[in-house]
């Protein structure tokens, strides 16, 4: 009658907070951990015979255990070291895939202890272990960029529905999610991900984009080209418009200053950039 | 250098209420449609050059101007109207992909013009099209379900970390996200959504459930087997902890009647069942 | 130098499952409730000498207790209840405010113990207790109404920045915030809810509106004008605006058929009414 | 029957971005504008006559309009400037309230058209004006603080209901929401913020925390003893809890080094401090 396909299951939002005190200057680990683990899950599924699923409370109470032995550190260290920990240790689960996100807090000034949230940008990274290898993504989300001019979009394709006008100088503004591959560890992954994040930042800023698409681009080869080790960036932007306001019936003109920011509908890019020679590698997605 | 990868691109979330005012007692689709389309990008991406570019702005007119021109009725069929359009009228554009969700009204008594939204949930669909042929999704989420009673989890496998208790009796609560892969058309898209619906919630509540593993497994085989045309179904589960607690230090039983609902972390289950004469689709998703 | 203020402090949101297992046919009262604490906080605030400070963790814990103790029945009695207990038993608590959202479920059918979550619509209740008397206040909040012709908007106002053509045939939605003040204690919460808000949506039903604002007003009158007791309303309806779209680009009229939904900016229109004779009592709110 | 009472009507969240272009390097004044008014209004609620109602389109109109015309300044500045406009332009309009939120930018290096969104904290201001004097109000939000020790919870009331345990070390985090009243114009409204901000932020790090309303006293007693002008601060500090896990059961202790970040319930501490000579002003807030 039916059968079961793909399936996996784990805790997902687990919000670790670490705090490193081994100096007098505290440092902050500000995570969400989501575990999913696949295996073989037929009877579960079937008959609920629960004998080889490790509890969810279990994958939290092991995140945080394992939070306090080994300390976090870098995140995709902390998921590699989890994800392989119930493969290892679990005979029926075959793979483990972790998920992070890392909150970022600034220090205030010089005090030892205190803390402000900086930003809404979000640190992330995903580890896939399948008893043989790590599979190791990073990415960030939630960045907003914006560029006041140096953008246009024209010579665009029209049909009996198209209206837009061209645009020779208009806002291009996005939040950048962005997700990269690894083809192996990196020496220092603090490193590989300040120098994804600059690439992407300069290339954004360097580029006179004619579409979203094309600084989508600049921007994906920028990091393959730029940062060691990464092979594969996957970048979804939103258009985040942002419409010249007609202040003609006022009797104003409005040379690029007024603006309406609207919510939706939004232009969505969605876009990978490989090196050159990388393959694909479906299964770390 | 570099290479470009898959890319998609399209306007999403355009909000459109579409109202049929054809007889006395007006119908309402309140519509959220997102549309991407791929093909022919490369020249976009690294040069720039947007002339197989149709804008977002233009996809955006279109679904406007197809519920008028066409009316919205099923939200397959207009999904498969709308994804049809963009692969046969612009020749660089080989795949369109169309998500829908449609918000529910109901009508106030007997009022013709009158209506209160109803509910969280939210129906759904998602169309490709490339030409060839329609590949459909169905689907809901936001509907959440509580079993009171009925609901046991034991048996299950320990290790070091393991400290939960075996549960007998507990509270069972989730938010169902569900989408199914049809066969091929529908003869009526509104029924087979309403069969599809009736089958998951009535699975959940016949289900005695050993895990939410187990009460996942039956809704999706509750969907292929019963409802005509569906090969697939998958699910994503959230686990919405429902915590007894503890009134000893009060004097107090507590014989499952005070609970705290958890936020997060949430355990997360996610399944695939397939009919058992289905294959796969993988270009569906 | 200072001086310390209005001031008060409490557990926010406490999410609290209550399930009546009284009979075969369960019974659920889903909670979150909040709790506000004011007196003689000079010291605490000073010094940080919290003698006087009963914990929010203990009035978390009281609520779940009392849950247990006394069952939660309706909101209002929960609410006094619990805004009694902490006045009338700590001394230097002078006044207490306990506010409780409460989301509607419906049985699945005939099933004694299975349950769908309904609406967005959240039945709400403030209850403030100073140790002579409760002031109550009910409410609701989420309930999104939509009107699909008999609204118009006409003769305003216009001065140089007036764009907005008059509307002979419009959308209205808006998405109720209401609450509402008793003068004294119901005979039956549950019952004067029900007529309450009946009155607010057939008041919606039956109004031709010339301005949201007048159907805010007959709203507010229907209420106090039919629900014994309420001696005061205070609404808040977000304009849902709906907004025709413009067709004629593509050669289409578009007689009140296809609408874009925004988002932002909205109009907000809100008001109170008050019965004939009642006062006011800026202390219920 | 009924009578009206208390009224407003506006536009809420006119998303406006105003770009300075006078010099190579731009400048974001990125808003979020709320207007409201009352007044004569009456007969729009009573018969819907519309005689007096300025259309809350034309008043996004205005926002945009007066944005280009005198450009946009500190926030305080353009909120006086938009509400004494309303009540000075229409008779029957005898209060406007401008409520605005800014979001920051930060410029990218030292590109001149280049920017990154900075942070979830928002500067507010609330301006009142009635045909006299405005009533100027400024303040922030989203300010997420943290202390890492330095914080602890001892000697509470205690009562049947208590379980927690006194804490001696414990973090300490809030998300700041203050807003403080001003006795008149400041000379520099940007200047005074940056005041407030550091006088808040400054306290929090500096202050030994028996309870967090100690700290609230610490953080708005230092605004007012030390901005200029600054008359009255009201501050709505959340309690972000953060639980040490209890490690025991694995054989780990923990001091002090993991916690669980709570989402719900959580402590909500509300209190306002005013400067010594300072008197009240209801209608500011």
């Amino acid at each position: 009658m039916a059968r079961l396909g793909a399936n996996q299951y784990g805790k997902a939002e687990i919000r670790l907070m670490k705090v490193d005190r081994g100096s007098e200057r505290h440092v902050l680990h500000d995570l969400n951990v989501s575990i999913a683990l696949a295996g073989e899950m037929k009877e579960v599924h079937r008959r609920g015979d629960n004998t080889v699923v490790l509890p969810t409370d279990t994958q939290k109470n092991t995140a945080f255990a394992f939070a306090r032995e080994h300390g976090v550190g870098e995140i995709e260290e902390f998921a590699s070291l989890l994800s392989r920990h119930f493969v290892d240790s679990q005979a029926s689960i075959h793979r483990a895939r972790v998920h992070i996100e890392e909150y970022a807090w600034e220090r205030l000034g010089t005090a030892p202890h205190s803390f402000a949230q900086s930003g809404r940008e979000v640190r992330t990274t995903t580890v896939t272990y399948d008893g043989r290898g790590h599979r190791v993504l990073s990415g960030l989300t939630g960045l907003v960029l914006l560029s006041s001019t140096g953008s246009e979009f024209r010579g665009f394709a029209k049909d009996r529905w198209t209206t837009l006008a061209e645009a020779s100088d208009r806002i291009l503004c996005t939040s950048v999610d962005a997700t990269w591959r690894h083809t192996g560890q990196a020496n220092d992954w603090g490193k590989s991900y300040a120098a994804a994040r600059a690439a992407l930042v300069e290339a954004f800023a360097d580029t006179y984009s004619r579409s979203l698409q094309q600084t989508l681009y600049a921007m994906g080869e920028r990091v393959v080209s730029s940062v060691p080790g990464v092979a594969e960036i996957r970048l979804s932007l939103p258009n985040r418009h942002h419409f010249l306001v007609d202040l003609q019936p006022f009797g104003l003109e409005n040379p690029g200053e007024v603006f309406h920011v609207d919510d939706r509908p939004y232009g969505l890019i969605e876009g990978t950039v490989l090196a050159d020679d990388a393959g694909e590698d479906a299964e770390a997605w």
